[in-house]
């Protein structure tokens, strides 16, 4: 109880200006914003452990708008919804349909009447996903001035082409939580490293949402991958630039062995390279299906000659004190387990399998974290509003 | 809130038979009746907007069984089920499914030991839908009195092959606001009008209930439509017996252009020829796929010597200050916007595309009163308990 | 409401252990245990008919994982879910998939953060159902004790290939209403009778659940099915320990007329022959198509040889007073109405048929009262608390 009223009273020191915000981008955020976020997560965190009831809507909608399907996402998702009082209501919109214009702008409004927030995955398309959820965006900001909206429901980008938000926001707390705090993580060397997959078309989200995050707070970055599986180039140059401002690194390098040595952190994932995402991006918008086929088979062909990126015991050793702490979005491709050859090794896998519950399980808060900020203006009176109220989640 | 004290006021002097009935058809229920839904719908949506929770319900289920695929209208139930407390649960059935008999008497009994609401979308075979939701009625009727059911779950229509009356009476609710009152509506001249559609098998509901309610209000109503596009006899002819009670008319011609000179309001928009509904309904019955095809291609090509039934700037121009109210139901076939050639040109609708927002968001508040009246015996003693206990919907 | 206070006085005498613990198969519960959920559920379906809202979560969530298509028990689980204050949330699998060992250990966590309950259905698979909820069971054990989890959502058996224990509940729950008492079904005749289907590969748990749990109230039942459609000999073999330990009996016979003779109860049903079952698992798990056809084939075949097991009027004829209670637990396959030649005859099941509503009507309830002996150690202390706080249910 203390340790949450000494909370709430450290978030008064913060200047964000999350509030009639949406959660598009990480990089469009002050650092005092993320604070805020981590802050008012960690906090929530705490009310629910110890039974108190951060409800805050007495009934309300939470649209969720998978354009790409998810399992881990949609439940926190409905989590943090759920924690704040809001239903969930899925848009279900035929799988990858593109939808443009005037339908996303007339839709946008019509399933917001009463829709407090809507959490968009749109990931599949390069050069789509962001954008589509900003014409989602716009078309709810001129819903809301026209008076057609009586609230202008928040937009949380649940995952696009080019940052996933709310997997580097918990990413972030765990680290937070497992070396104690965040100006721990000054210094410290964190290795983003491509992973070999038998599968084909990952979305980039995820490693540059990690790099664009982790590069505002003093790390050394490492960014490895095998020669043509870069991001996008605009991402990885924002990244350098906020890692040098914020007293860290950033290099690029292209073996995974030599990346991971003295690592404190690794997050050995795999992903698309950007020139393949962008051919897909066209030849799925043009309907063509052989194309796609080829361009699949060209894809894995490459993949196939990079099997030895492998996260594994003898790439571990080489590590900081041959025990870095090993990160993962999750589900890890695992090499015998989950696929012949994969990502990561079942016996190091398992040795850090707990710690990827742990890091998922921020998500969430997070999200929820990033809903109350969005909608209430004052979080710290908010959350004291709470605390006060003290009723119980569970009787 | 001294409005809505007022407003509730005027709610003591109407003699509905609301409670515990279902909304089946708009002309089933009396002219105070209406007036009550319009009006406990008007305070609904000021509580909301002024953040006071109109939360009515603890727990309970609002049931929804589309039998045909939605976005707004399954938006707007959720979100008035929601307001009230109340958490949708789909009943999915295979689509298309024409179950009847011994499965709608059981299944209405099992889905409904908990429910409040059940919602039915069922607008796909003439002479089916509305019987459907009878069929469903009548078998809650019976469980409630044998016992089975705690409560007797209101049935509320959200669409059927007759009448489509959430729409209709957002619609009207949306006249009310732009003309000031339902009088103002008086003698105004509102025009039904057919309109090309490159589709096929658009249900007959909406200008169904459209000439039905408003008929009722001193209206004159012009129903437009290329011959052979009518619609079913017996509702025309009751909406002429109440246009001529109500003290307006109703008349019905065959080209756009004659009967948008000097309208107040217009609704164009497609429909499928009520004889090609019948035999469509018949053909899917017996599961003819072949004459389906044949009709459908029949259809479209008569559909085809009507193209020059949009509604653009020159037909606009014909109407009362060249600026009659535009009114659709959504999702309109715009031209070259959602179609090649459609219901209306893309000028003319982006220049009224707001008020169709404005008037779609009368949907959630309007099935929100016909729940509560439903439910409530004295909506007006509700309401006051509603306003004096004066929960915030957002803390 | 004197009436629920003595039903909570009489709860404290109770010695249950059901709090913290999983409800997977009846027969690891104790006497108590039963009668601590039959008394809770009477509570709780008091309460919600007295208005008096039982809700005990201000938010969490209710999982629903239905790796069966189900239409009752889904809307009785959301009912439970609903009427204590949960949300449902569905977790979609693809259809038949047997997902094992780290996807299973790995998803039961990432969809159990703010979770409360994960209700399973997973009947397909003789030999995998129940072991798939031990699984998740196991992996939330280890998830809480790992700290991933703020809590060990429980876990409710919603048909498995073993035990329909929700089922089989609700049905002892309303033989109880039917005559009193538990007590008054003390030297009852039950039969649980095999009845023709023209459909294979029904699941045996309804009749193994049934003859495993009403084996322990001194009733005498019989189980009758034609040779080679036996259950799973572990299960008959406990329910004849059980019945003679509860001063009952257990016979096996194989005629459905010869096993009515003098009957109190008949529940006639159609089922697979375990041997089928075991043969059917195999080939699904090996994919083989042409397998499970040619033994569709057997089986529809095997079936069609007994369609005299139909419960019809000269069955009826044959029982206690000519009058046994009916049960099923819907839908039943009625000859002449669903189907051709079925389980039951039109005349009997109509006579009876409300009988089988009222039955189906207690598991709501029955799932409510597993959740809530689930999560609070003293059941009697919260339901007094629930009737002291007064909360109506609806305003």
């Amino acid at each position: 109880m203390m340790e949450i009223i000494q909370s709430i009273e450290a978030l008064k020191r913060l200047k964000s200006v999350l509030y009639r915000h949406d959660f598009l981008l990480t990089w469009e955020k002050s650092h005092d914003d993320l604070l805020m976020i981590l802050e008012v997560a960690a906090i929530l965190k705490q009310l629910r452990e110890q039974n108190i009831s951060p409800r805050v809507f007495d009934s309300g909608l939470a649209v969720s708008n998978f354009r790409d399907k998810s399992t881990r996402t949609r439940f926190s998702f409905a989590s943090a919804a759920n924690l704040l009082g809001l239903a969930v209501q899925d848009l279900d919109e035929e799988k990858s349909q593109l939808s443009h214009g005037e339908t996303v702008r007339e839709t946008a409004n019509m399933i917001s009447f009463l829709a407090d927030f809507i959490g968009i995955r749109d990931d599949i398309f390069l050069g789509e996903g962001n954008k589509y959820m900003r014409e989602v965006a716009a078309a709810l900001d001129e819903g809301f001035s026209e008076g057609v909206l009586p609230q202008r429901p928040g937009v949380i980008n649940l995952q696009c082409d080019m940052d996933h938000p709310t997997q580097s926001m918990a990413d972030l707390m765990h680290l937070q939580h497992q070396f104690g705090s965040l100006e721990a993580l000054r210094g410290k060397k964190i290795v983003m490293s491509w992973a070999y997959s038998p599968s084909y078309g990952k979305p980039l989200s995820v490693p540059q949402g990690i790099i664009a995050l982790m590069s505002r707070f003093g790390m050394h970055i490492e960014l490895a991958y095998p020669e043509g599986y870069g991001l996008i180039p605009q991402i990885v140059e924002l990244s350098h630039q906020q890692a040098k401002q914020s007293g860290g690194s950033l290099t690029v390098s292209h073996s995974m062995e030599e990346a991971m040595k003295d690592a404190d952190i690794v997050y050995p994932k795999s992903w698309a390279p950007y020139h393949i995402m962008e051919q897909r991006t066209r030849l799925l918008l043009d309907g063509d299906k052989e194309g796609l086929q080829e361009l699949e088979r060209q894809c894995l062909e490459a993949n196939a000659m990079h099997r030895n990126w492998e996260y594994n015991e003898s790439v571990l050793r080489l590590t900081r004190n041959q025990d870095a702490l090993y990160m993962h979005c999750l589900p890890a491709d695992i090499s015998g387990v989950s696929c012949k050859e994969g990502e990561v090794s079942a016996g190091v896998f398992e040795r850090y399998r707990i710690l990827t519950y742990l890091e998922a399980g921020f998500k969430p808060t997070i999200i929820a974290a990033m809903m109350l900020t969005q909608r209430f203006e004052d979080p710290a009176a908010t959350l004291a509003a709470i605390l006060n109220r003290n009723r119980e989640r569970c009787m």
